[in-house]
């Protein structure tokens, strides 16, 4: 992994390509837009996330010997088409927004300028990596937010597919978790990882002190000792006999947590272990960990709720032709209208540098003082502008990010429904 | 893909081997048990998949030189963990219920019965294929139950994850969904792909009769025609035009689809184009196909609302030790309560063959009429038990699942929220 990505593919995307390359429409130069239409569930803000993973998987899309049998076995036997696909190399142009980037409904995230066949046939990963990815880490950012300077850790892997689950630890960390349980992203993206035990490590053995003593005998007296399998009260207690004072950190996952939290600390305090931090888990999303805002807890564990997008497991972006030889288009039907035509975007600011509107325009926006370009170049003539690692790529788009999100206005970190924290306006 | 898959593990998992090949409780005999404690939604019954794509990935969760190399640089240096993971190779036993099963609140659908090392190591990648490929299938099933035999095809791929969506039109076709957009589903699993055109191909063409004609062409009259790009009653009439009455289906995606399919029907008949069929596309779920019953519609295209389990996008499942060394255990603090013990379960039915309850027991069931084993052998000594194609399979499973669905009462295909279709005793 990863290994050849050009069969992540729907196939109408190539019975398109099989009707223009017979008609003589393919080379139409055209320009494709991502956006998303609307914010999920009253949602402030949604964030970017996925480009640099959708260049890692970009000159994978090719396709040789294998993937052309397996369409001649699925019947796309065209042998213009065929012909054309196995010299097929995307020769276009992207520009996007940043990674790690705030978005809001109409925004153009992605923008692919090619010929028509070539633009088309990326739409399915394209949105795929990008819809995934940014519903992910736009969930992750309201948790982030809600756990004001405590740390978030993200341990959903067993709650969603096991790549899926890679790409999820990704977006995580680039919105400001701190670390991840997932291996996988710790080896692909250098995100760090940690972890330490579970319930069943306790019930291995005879008894909670056993377990606890081979813990700290291995993992040091630094590590976190999870209290409540058995009784939460005779569990921390057993954690310091067993640790001493040093003990790192103890973990709750289940119960009232303000409750228990409050009750481990002054525990903790009472048997001189004043610096044991206290980390929670047990089904928490953004609510749950604002929920423990007044309580001792020093960490949030988020699983379940990341992983899935807290209530919106996707982003909702489309791709859409608005372009085409210079023409816009859109779909006029009713219901889903769309605006034609290529999109630039800049983001407004106040003279305190907080940001004020997102300027959409499909012509040339005027630049005022405070204004802040938001696309940039991705790709150009088929090639990466700027190839990096996929490590170093994700810290640029987490420092990104972190710019970004410091100029928002205040509102937008509000959990409740409202909404977007800026206006979009298309000049 | 799937290559090595050792890493698509929690780092916790490898701390609690490390610990336990330390301290000596690393081979005590040990049986882990997945299950959900209920279901999501009050959904009435859930689907077991993902079993077949275990038993694919399973032969490739080894540690080779770069994972051990990850592991180092991520910390893990333990000698006797990276010594012992260097010559891992499970060895153990699953037996679990046959993919497509139903199962309910507390069903054991998998039990690994192996030293605690090697089956706690096997517990990430166990649950983020199940939770994930369960949660599609059970929502898929709904879908498939409202068509009643109108065909579902699947097209979610651009709402999820790239890998994840290869896996979701696996699941789809596990419980009926007749054709997916996804070609990799196509090329590892046999799965029919199908697709035809968007519209971005309409708007690259001059107009829509051109469009039409650039596709009939290369696609032949049997072809789908997209009408509803710019207007639904002159986009019918062109699509006769072009294709004749011949013409082999128009989809419609976007409006008040119960009036326009019912329109688009008198429209076609009016023009003779009597045998063509109406897809329809656009936001749909297990509600919105219910809704369109009295519709002459003749088959229905799903995307988002299927790979996102609609509305339950993770199954719940969790994989817990339930007996060491033939002792039952189980944690004992408040919430998340497990029954200890090896579970055996099967299912009962009245003498019409209908399904009256889900019988679990830690015991032996003393087996009645019309009781029905649900625990099949999967693996023996690390072995697979049935080495299949993984398109056979998915073929058997779809087979497995069809027979279990019928035996289901009625009340099992009721869309509100209930209880479940079958009690879970404990016998």
């Amino acid at each position: 992994m990863p290994t050849g990505t050009a069969l992540l593919t729907d196939r109408y995307e190539l019975t398109m390509v099989a009707a223009a390359l017979a008609d003589g429409t393919a080379d139409r130069d055209c320009v494709f837009e991502v956006f998303a239409r609307r914010l999920p569930h009253g949602r402030r803000y949604g964030v970017v996330a996925g480009t640099g993973r959708l260049l890692e998987l970009l000159p994978a899309f090719r396709f040789g010997d294998e993937e052309l049998a397996t369409l001649r076995e699925q019947g796309l036997t065209d042998a213009r088409l065929l012909d054309w696909l196995a010299d097929f190399r995307f020769s276009g142009d992207v520009d996007g927004y940043a990674e790690g980037e705030l978005f809001f409904p109409g925004s153009p995230v992605l923008t692919v300028r090619a010929p028509f066949v070539e633009g088309v046939l990326l739409e399915t990963l394209v949105l795929s990596v990008l819809n995934h990815d940014s519903a992910i880490a736009s969930a992750a950012a309201r948790m982030v937010g809600a756990a004001c300077e405590r740390p978030c850790i993200e341990m959903g892997s067993r709650r969603t597919h096991e790549q899926a689950a890679v790409a999820a630890a990704r977006a995580a960390y680039l919105v400001g978790f701190t670390a991840s349980s997932n291996l996988e992203a710790g080896r692909r993206y250098g995100v760090p990882t940690t972890g330490t035990s579970a319930h069943a490590f306790t019930l291995l053995h005879d008894d909670e002190a056993a377990a606890f003593r081979a813990q700290v005998d291995t993992l040091g007296v630094g590590t976190t000792l999870l209290v409540d399998t058995y009784d939460v009260v005779q569990g921390i207690r057993t954690a310091v006999e067993v640790a001493g004072p040093e003990l790192g950190a103890i973990r709750l996952d289940s119960g009232d947590l303000p409750t228990l939290a409050t009750a481990a600390r002054r525990q903790l305090d009472d048997l001189g272990a004043t610096k044991t931090r206290i980390i929670v888990t047990s089904d928490l999303d953004e609510y749950a960990i604002a929920g423990l805002m007044a309580a001792p807890v020093d960490g949030y564990g988020v699983g379940t709720s990341l992983v899935t997008g807290s209530g919106a497991p996707t982003a909702g972006m489309v791709y859409k032709l608005v372009e085409r030889d210079g023409v816009p288009v859109a779909k006029r039907s009713e219901g889903k209208n769309s605006t034609g035509g290529r999109k630039t975007a800049v983001r407004r600011h106040d003279a305190d540098g907080t940001a004020t509107a997102e300027v959409v325009s499909s012509g040339r926006v005027e630049p005022r003082d405070g204004d802040r370009r938001l696309l940039v170049e991705l790709v150009r003539g088929g090639e990466v502008v700027t190839p990096s690692s996929p490590a170093d790529a994700l810290e640029a788009a987490a420092a990104h990010h972190r710019r970004a999100r410091e100029a928002l206005p205040q509102e937008a970190w509000a959990l409740s429904r409202g909404e977007p924290a800026l206006e979009t306006v298309t000049a």
